[in-house]
């Protein structure tokens, strides 16, 4: 029988083990912090009605859709964000949710387009959103979450400081009033916003095109450049935005917010103002943020989010502002990984085991499987050999798969430990025993010790 | 501008927060437990190529297929379970992975069949699988596996106790053989699996079909009734299969996954021995078992698995034989709703949050933010209420998402704080002080008592 050739659709991947080990941790780390702010998740189907989803990206979320025809005839497509459907879940069940309401989910979402690093086709969104509340508050609270978030990973997964630079929109609208420029804002919000990405000269060109003079352009290049600190930002953007009101409610929206960070401790300087952030995205109306990873910038935004001050308008006719945030797993995966192979680290464990129980023989099965049941049940993590194979070839797979220790049963009912990181061994004589002796290996924090107890599931 | 109905596609649905929040504690039980027996997870895409799922699935799945051609004009495919993508995964990835290769994985998989009480089109599975390994000893991992996930299910959701009622394919293949049945067991197979759902009637018309004759599908049914004990049950099945060496190697390796689960101190009363039980998957090739929920069995198997001797024959020509469950996170869910809609039990809450910070005016805001950002640091979900709203107000907000702690800034730098289940108020000074009293609340075991910290991630 021919063979049907195992591979992936283009733009689409696996995770092996170690990669999954790590996302599966980063997205832990991500909900506890989600839920320690008291967002709640909720799930969506990744299928929607095809009219639920087009037109509402701006750009070209359309053309990228992944949309057919189901057998029932009906029109459907793979979502590309997770926060069309939260506008449409909001309109739907808004009589059953309680305001301000606060959801996070986790979920997949499909883009068709040219696949590059950090550009999957599918990819994983983690969003928090704060809906039915406007003002600073809901601001800053958004803001305090996402520096909560980068912090436990900072924390847990070692990735470094990241910090949040943040803006308004209206601050920019603002700009372009006292500038006198007369066009729609939008055109120029997304020059800006490719600042980082394609440099000053592709601005300054994108600027023309968008109808400012470079005279113009050179003046709002220079108030959006971040002055060397917040205070000192502020003051020049309060001079350069003139009597806009517009842009004088931006600025105190930004002024209010940064009060409010720094009341809830968050460190000064994981927060940025940088008025040339504008976001491509055209339902942000107010605050807007992007978060850097400071080790590996050029990666590019490892988080975003903003105000969106109706984005269920297109389904329900109740108003519902909203601000929300999205942190980016799959770029901070990125990241991980160019740091690593950067380092000359060491790759990532694949198991999940503290211990592995030898396969000694049928007869010393029974014992093998009792053995680890009770280690399991002083909180590690076991597993016994299901085969009869060579000692050696059971010590390889261990050490694959960077378990700690390996117990095999002895012939007098005790069992022979060995700790793979130094060539230790002892003789246990019943799980307790073995689980004092993880313990302690644990405590003295030797190399690949496992974790303690129950240890994984908190960041 | 007109509105577009907000709604999801027949057969898909929307989680709310509660049923969320279900949903997560339920699968982080089940990988906590995967884990804690040395599986570890993957991630494959939701999207494949149609010719590695078509033809794969046996029955229905081809009909049923959500199948598409996409931009590039590939013909591609929603999967329809997580086991053929494993199959995939292993044969293209093979060598990557150590053998015994314990893999879990927690994915969406998506079936156009009719919409109906546990059948959605859009489902989540939890699948862990050993590869690369044979013998009795995989086989008692995975139900000693299976067994550690309903143990930690019913003491995390109060699910009640889950039986694994388990069998072994060629038992039946024996018992065919005896009885001196010419065909294809099959459809004999499939006949018997129907006993639960579809009664002894349709079972004996499905026999006859399948050319068993009356008394011969007598014989066969009285055989797989299970006697009073699994060594009754094995003793008048080693009669009834008689000298058929396919039915005695089964019959062994029975008893064996008995011993060696009895051995890991399994509750004896939380497996049972059912040679009724057939699959009607036809790609299991040795032990099969399904798992019912003592509280409703009439709900179906909240659980199942088996042994597939080589289902990576597709895709690769290295043999690869496995075993492995999959755990009905949907069927729970069901199961728990309808258990509680009969008990009258208060619906699950939406709400994580243990502490509501009250509103009580903008210049209150900076303490409110410093309170919560020190009440999370002591472990603690907390939010801020994000706008001034009338105090009733915040109240009723915090009735209805279960909030058990209200604290509102007084005049004098300290805050009021109110516990809703009894209505008891206390002034603390600070952060350090609220989170005593909660401590002390969560010891008390009060109703509504706020998870002492960090209890959420542990099951």
């Amino acid at each position: 029988m021919a063979l049907i050739p195992p591979r992936t659709l283009k733009g689409f991947r696996d995770l092996l083990p170690a990669q999954a080990l790590r996302r599966a941790r980063i997205v832990r780390t991500v909900e506890d912090c989600f839920r320690r702010h008291g967002y709640a998740p909720i799930d969506t189907p990744v299928l929607e009605y095809a009219e639920i989803l087009k037109g509402k990206g701006g750009g070209d979320t359309d053309k990228e859709l992944f949309e057919f025809t189901d057998k029932g005839g009906r029109a459907v497509a793979l979502r590309f964000d997770l926060t069309v459907p939260l506008a449409r879940f909001v309109a739907e069940h808004q009589g059953e949710l309680a305001f301000p309401f606060r959801r996070y989910h986790v979920g997949l979402a499909f883009r068709g387009e040219r696949p590059q690093r950090g550009r999957a086709r599918e990819f994983l969104q983690c969003d928090a959103d704060l809906i039915g509340a406007e003002g600073p508050e809901a601001d800053a609270e958004v803001l305090a979450l996402m520096a909560g978030v980068y912090a436990a990973l900072a924390a847990a997964l070692d990735t470094g400081p990241v910090t949040l630079r943040v803006n308004d929109r209206r601050v920019l609208t603002g700009l372009l009033e006292a500038l006198g420029h007369p066009g729609a804002p939008g055109p120029v919000l997304r020059a800006l916003d490719k600042r980082d990405k394609q440099g000053p000269e592709a601005v300054r060109d994108e600027l023309a095109a968008a109808g400012l003079d470079p005279a113009r352009a050179a003046d709002l290049l220079a108030a959006a450049e971040p002055a060397p600190t917040p205070t000192a930002t502020l003051a020049r953007l309060g001079a350069a935005v003139g009597q806009s009101a517009v842009g004088r409610a931006g600025l105190e929206n930004l002024a209010r917010i940064l009060e409010l960070l720094a009341a809830a401790e968050v460190p000064p300087d994981r927060v940025a103002l940088d008025p040339g952030i504008a976001r491509g995205l055209d339902y942000y109306t107010g605050m807007v943020v992007e978060a850097r990873l400071e080790r590996l910038p050029e990666i590019g935004s490892v988080g975003s989010g903003g105000r969106y001050d109706d984005l269920a308008a297109l389904y329900t006719r109740t108003r519902l502002p909203g601000v929300g945030c999205s942190i980016g797993v799959t770029r901070l995966m990125d990241a991980l990984e160019a740091l690593e192979s950067t380092a000359g680290a060491p790759a990532p464990r694949a198991g999940t085991a503290d211990a592995l129980v030898a396969h000694a023989g049928p007869a010393a099965s029974p014992r093998a499987f009792r053995f680890a049941a009770r280690l399991r049940a002083e909180g590690f993590a076991v597993e016994v050999y299901p085969e009869p194979r060579k000692h050696a070839q059971q010590m390889r797979y261990a050490d694959r798969l960077g378990i700690a220790f390996v117990f095999t049963p002895d012939a007098d009912g005790s069992f022979h430990g060995k700790r793979l990181a130094d060539g230790a061994t002892r003789t246990v004589v019943d799980a307790a025993d073995a689980a004092a002796w993880m313990r302690d290996t644990a405590a003295l924090g030797a190399a690949r010790a496992p974790a303690a107890p129950g240890s994984e599931a908190t960041p």
